[in-house]
Order: C-alpha cells, then sequence, then structure tokens
C-alpha cells in the first residue's frame, strides 16, 4: 500500500509557515497584497476567487477584488492591468480563467508584469522557468515539487513521465525539469504508446481530464504518482487515475480528491508573498 | 545505409527562396534589416558577424553591424538595444554570443523584443513556443525541423529523444514538440540510462558536445537521427554521433560537418524575412 501524498496535511502547515512571512512583512511595513480579476458571472469562477480572497485573508495577505462585468472589453482590462502593473502597493496580480469568450486570454496573461505574475501563466514566466530560474511557476507545479518534497522523495536521477501537457502543469513542469539532473518523457492521453510509456516512470505525473484513464498495468511497481484530475460524476470528482488498483503497486500516490488541489491556492499565497518580498528588496 | 541529411543542398535552395522573397519586400518598398551586435574581440565572433553579414547580402537583406569596444558597459549595450527596439527601420536583431564577461547574457537577450528577436533566444520568444505560437525558434531548432521537411519525413507519432538541452537547441525544441502530437524524451549526457533512452527513440537529437558519444550499439534500426555536435580535433570537427557505424543503422542521418551547420545562418536569413514581412503588415 503506496503512501498517500496528503495536500491537505501540506497545505495546513505550510500556511502557518505563510501567516509568519506575512507578520514579518508587515512589521518592515509592507503589507502583501494581491489583485484579483474576475471578469463575468460565471459562479463557479466567482466561487474560486471568493475561496482565494478568504484564504489571503486567513494568511495575512491583503486583496483588491475588481469585478468586471461581462461587457468589459480586452483594453479595459488591460489598461486596468497597466495600472495595477505600476501601483507598488500590488505585489501579484491573478485573473481568474476563463475569460468570456472574445477575450484573448494570452494577451491578457502577457500583460501582466512578470514580478507580478504570482500565478505563473504568462509566456515570459514560462520562458524564464525553461532558461533555467527567476520565473514564477503556476500553483499546479509548485504544489507537485513541494509534495514530493514535503514527503522526503528524491528527485534525483528519475525519470519523471509527463501525460498531457497544459499551460498549467505539462509545460511549466517540463520546462522546470529541463533545467534538472533528470530524466522525462512527455505524452498525449493518446498516445498509441502511453502504457508502454508510463511504465518506465518513476515519477508519473497524469494531467488529462479523464477518469481513470490510467490504469494499475499502466504503472511500475514503486512508482510515485501524482494525479492532477478532476473529473466530476454526480458531485462526485475522480482523478485520472483509478486509485483504488494503482495505490497496490506505487510507493506513494495523490488521493483525488485531497492531493495537488488543496495546495493550489496555498501555493498562489506562497507565490504572493515571494513577489512581495522580492519587491521589497 | 542511411539518407544523408543533407543541409548544403537544403540551404542553396533555401537561399533562392528567400531571395525572391527579399525582392518581394523590397518591391513594396521594405528594405528587410538586420542589425548585428558584436562585443570585443574574439576572432572567432567577429569572423562569424561577417559570414552572416554577407551571407545577408546575399539574400538581398540589409545589415546594420555595430562594433562596440569590449569596454562596453552592458547599460550601454541595452540602450543601443532599446533605440533598435523602437527603429522602424530595423526587423531583427542579432547580438553574437558569448559576450564579454560581467555581461549578463540573459539582461542583454531578454531586452531584444519578442518582434524582433529573429534568433529567438530571449525568455519570451521561448515562452510564446512553449504556450503554442507567436515566437521565434532558434536557428537551430529551425534547421531540424527543416531538414526533416525536406527529406520527407514524417514527424507524426514519432517518438524523439533529444540528448541534452542547451538554450539555443534542446529546450525550444522541446517547447515546440510540447505542442504536437508526438512523444519525447530528454535526458542529459550523463544519464546512467542514457543508451536505453537513445534507443527507444525515432528520432534523434543530439547536443552534447562529445565527439562520438553515441554509438551503433545506442540506436535502434531505422532511427533519424541530427546530430548538432560541433567537436574540433587538429582542425577537424567531429560529430556528437560516430557517423561511420550509426549511418548502417540509421535511416537517415545528418553529416557533420554539412548537416546542421550549413542551415543555421539560412534559418537567420528567413527569421529576419518574416519579421520584415510581419512589421509590414
Amino acid at each position: 500500500m503506496a503512501i498517500l501524498l496528503d495536500g491537505r496535511a501540506a497545505s495546513s502547515s505550510i500556511m502557518e509557515d505563510l501567516k509568519a512571512q506575512a507578520i514579518e512583512l508587515r512589521k518592515r511595513g509592507i503589507i502583501p497584497t494581491l489583485s484579483l480579476l474576475l471578469v463575468g458571472d460565471d459562479k463557479y469562477s466567482g466561487r474560486y476567487v471568493d475561496m482565494k480572497a478568504k484564504r489571503c485573508g486567513e494568511a495575512g495577505i491583503e486583496t483588491r477584488v475588481h469585478h468586471l462585468s461581462v461587457e468589459t472589453t480586452q483594453s479595459q482590462i488591460l489598461s486596468l492591468i497597466e495600472q495595477l502593473n505600476r501601483d507598488p502597493s500590488i505585489h501579484g496580480i491573478m485573473v481568474q480563467l476563463p475569460l468570456p469568450k472574445g477575450i484573448n486570454e494570452l494577451t491578457i496573461v502577457e500583460a501582466i508584469s512578470p514580478s507580478k505574475d504570482v500565478d505563473g501563466l504568462s509566456p515570459m514566466s514560462l520562458g524564464k522557468v525553461l532558461m533555467g530560474g527567476g520565473g514564477f511557476l503556476s500553483a499546479g507545479v509548485e504544489a507537485i515539487m513541494e509534495l514530493l518534497h514535503w514527503h522526503g522523495i528524491s528527485l534525483e536521477r528519475k525519470h519523471w513521465v509527463i501525460v498531457g501537457l497544459s499551460n498549467i502543469v505539462g509545460k511549466p513542469l517540463a520546462a522546470l525539469l529541463m533545467n534538472m539532473d533528470v530524466t522525462f518523457t512527455c505524452c498525449n492521453a493518446d498516445d498509441p504508446r502511453l502504457a508502454e510509456n508510463t511504465r518506465r516512470a518513476d515519477i508519473l505525473v497524469v494531467d488529462i481530464g479523464r477518469k481513470w484513464a490510467v490504469t494499475a498495468d499502466m504503472v511500475k511497481k514503486g512508482c510515485v504518482i501524482l494525479d492532477n484530475g478532476n473529473n466530476y460524476e454526480e458531485k462526485k470528482v475522480y482523478g485520472d487515475v483509478d486509485f483504488e488498483a494503482v495505490k497496490e503497486i506505487a510507493s506513494a500516490i495523490t488521493p483525488v480528491p485531497g492531493g495537488i488541489g488543496p495546495l493550489l491556492i496555498t501555493m498562489l499565497l506562497r507565490n504572493t508573498l515571494k513577489a512581495a518580498a522580492r519587491a521589497s528588496g
């Protein structure tokens, strides 16, 4: 039976660290502040922004929520971002995705100053990571690295396999790994030799959005598994990995829910505090 | 015996295309122009800049060579780049690397406007490629893709293996492949399971700077091999792949010299013409 890579436990403990960091910053006269941009009335996005604001409050990070109507134009969003980029009291800027139709997400995200891009989604942030440092990493990648670190799992000489290459997990993770002493393989969900590839993984990261797509026969004994799947079925959430069967083979595995998910907001807060600390010299 | 991926033949033919493109642009009143920045008196760098300028001339691209003394400060270089970024008559900016000690290459390269970064070396260009398009690709990656295209080698469903992850070949190539329907593995030259990994390659790209590091037993029958090695020994140049032995197993292979090398300047010229065409709308 595999070790559970428990995101809730890691998250609570890291939150204590973050609170202490925020107190330190405030002692030095810096009020760590995150701008949250929400466009339109998508219920799920609204709730997610509320959760982020609430968790910021718990950590001692101030938030400025800009809730813009669905009619807001792209150039209005861009000029708000420009204004926030210039405002020294704002340390991080997060645009809740997806944006309404007709707005180019890449253009919006690209406008965020790299020093405030605490979501790590702009091409500049990704490019800096790829070149070996300095860019913020997405919360998903920070969460994966944190879970491994938290459980003392060595990364040295491991063969990683990444299945699914989204802008928020697969691509930035691969960009990070290119600068580490590891070997890694990237594949799509519909790779005809997928099982052959996943079976070579010492560390397997799955982010494809298909319930239980990775089955027990696709995993090597002792593999470490990070499952970013979030597949809803009748109000229950399932991972991309068949947890019950695979946990008997893996040496460590994230549960879904309770693995990567609980760390995501925490990692956003940590990036915001990092941005505040950097901005203050 | 493998097909030779002959960069000289491809280059001469592409040069004819580029000349025609330059003539078209000039007819529309656009004089495609590349700025070449050379700092210091490194003989090799100087010669390389001269070659680039000469080849630009052949293609109908105008060049402005800025040869700065070794004492030039970083901020002087940055303000020159700023000026070239703003100058609408300049379509591409290329800084010859390496730069003298004390100058941060990343800071310099980062200052080049993405629309003029025809060398594709800035983090913004790399990040754009990683996110799926719009950024210029390095000449090395363009050359690799061109050689495959030129010889009609299908990329579909291929397993690529990239050995060596430099900022000019391995990393941008991996960033490109992340947006294609392929599987790929990245490894370092000192991967203890290197041979096991290279033997899985349908397309093998090697860029590690070690003469004949890839031997015949490390290659699968029918593999396509792109060798970016440039290892000098007594005025002769050798690839990273043991060409004589491997050519009996591979289905296609770049000779060294005469493979990727001859295409590098040609690809820089092609990017410059692309930048000029884009700038003119």
